[in-house]
């Protein structure tokens, strides 16, 4: 089964695929749009992408495309993201003296390199692509920062596995595909709305939830592209397509401009 | 005045304190902790942070730190971003094989690496970062992408202005300080507040500006760090420090279990 993911083969879209869709294998594709295009085409048979980061918040950019695009939500699944130097066979860790990743991962790794200051901390596009680079290379001072997929991926070797400051880092992504379908055990729905711009008005649409006692785990709300002060709001409910749920979505049909259902899945 | 920023001198954030505090002198820190640790310290006057980009959404970061510290929002502004090629005094755009930049203003500015296939983009730390350092090697095939300021910064020359292939990008600013302090035309107020994880208790908090007739125009959950599964509100709302606001709060206090007014402050 073809699964398109943001990013280059061995990064944590990977990863998530993975134990999503076992033995699935891997579209790369350089830019998100293209991923969205990928599921709307049918060139794949569902995409991976991470919609938000426990330490770093939203992908915007997913969200926004989850409204714009025909495709539907049908899993999701929480990552911890465990950030693992990676080096080509034989290189010993005490020979490093350059770690390459993406920004954010080194971010989220300064504590390694206070503890090891001989090794410069390099900037690179991608967290598996780094590693990719250090063993087609075959740099023998240098390695990346990525999770373990990418190791196996380009036939690295882990050299320091953890190395997170924060373990708390947990990501959140969607199996997201063409058609609707919701699995048996559906019990969250994501969903997008907008409201006029007026007092109260978020207050009257949440209310379709409250009055029926449907709990929202997440919500956020996103200024809509291309008309500035124009509000669209993402919620997730703790709900699948029980009868209360669908009286809510039709009340909020009622009091709201518009109203997307992005997915119903199940919780992860 | 010293102005604290994360990120080196040149950056987007060093041009919004110049436009809100003209003639500052700007302290630039590595960590956004640091840059919170100068205010709180009192070793300089005040800090700008960027909150949230259209394009990119909220920096999560910004929000946990404004929560967990001692410190106030005392004014906002909304910055234009123009992502411009600068490249050493004397070099020609025709000249250039390489464009360095971080790998967030690289992404935004795709359409531009298109139309020139001979620049290869390359991923840098920092936008205005990446302008030092070909200035500072005085590189003869290479520039940077970052804001105007990195050009006057380090003496560097616009060969392309306004490369960034979406205009509507904007990056709305903090100015932050230690104490307390709330200018004349204050018309709006930032808040985070949790709520115990019940149906309905979101909407119960909300209500108490609804009630009120008092606008959102932010609102956005972010799980509580070191507490998975609970969640904090960030809630901006179009109301200074008059009675209204003031009841609203209270009445917040009743039924939320922690609020926390981050600063009332004049809309941009």
């Amino acid at each position: 089964m073809k699964i398109a993911i943001q990013g280059e083969a061995g990064a944590f879209s990977h990863e998530a695929a993975q134990h999503m869709v076992p033995g699935c294998s891997i579209v790369a594709c350089a830019r998100s749009a293209a991923v969205f295009d990928q599921v709307q085409r049918g060139s794949v048979a569902a995409a991976v992408i991470p919609i938000e980061n426990s330490l770093a918040g939203s992908v915007a950019e997913h969200l926004d495309l989850l409204l714009a695009r025909q495709v539907f939500i049908q899993r999701e699944f929480r990552l911890r993201i465990r950030h693992n130097v990676i080096a080509a066979p034989g290189i010993k860790f005490k020979e490093l003296r350059r770690v390459f990743s993406h920004p954010v991962a080194l971010d989220q790794c300064r504590d390694f390199f206070d503890r090891f200051p001989k090794i410069e901390p390099v900037p690179f596009y991608d967290t598996a692509g780094s590693v990719k680079h250090v063993i087609q290379r075959n740099l023998r001072d240098s390695a990346g920062i990525a999770g373990r997929q990418a190791a196996s991926v380009y036939g690295g070797k882990i050299v320091k596995a953890g190395i997170e400051d924060d373990k708390a880092n947990f990501t959140r992504f969607f199996l997201i595909r063409k058609k609707r379908g919701v699995l048996g055990k559906a019990n969250k729905t994501s969903l997008a709305f907008s409201v006029k711009n007026l007092p109260g008005a978020l207050f009257k649409a949440l209310s379709v939830f409250a009055l029926r006692d449907i709990s929202l785990s997440k919500i956020e709300s996103r200024p809509m592209r291309g008309r500035p002060w124009e509000y669209v709001f993402y919620v997730d409910i703790l709900r699948g397509e029980d009868q209360a749920a669908r009286n809510a979505l039709h009340h909020l049909g009622e009091v709201a401009d518009l109203v997307k259902v992005l997915g119903i899945y199940p919780a992860a």
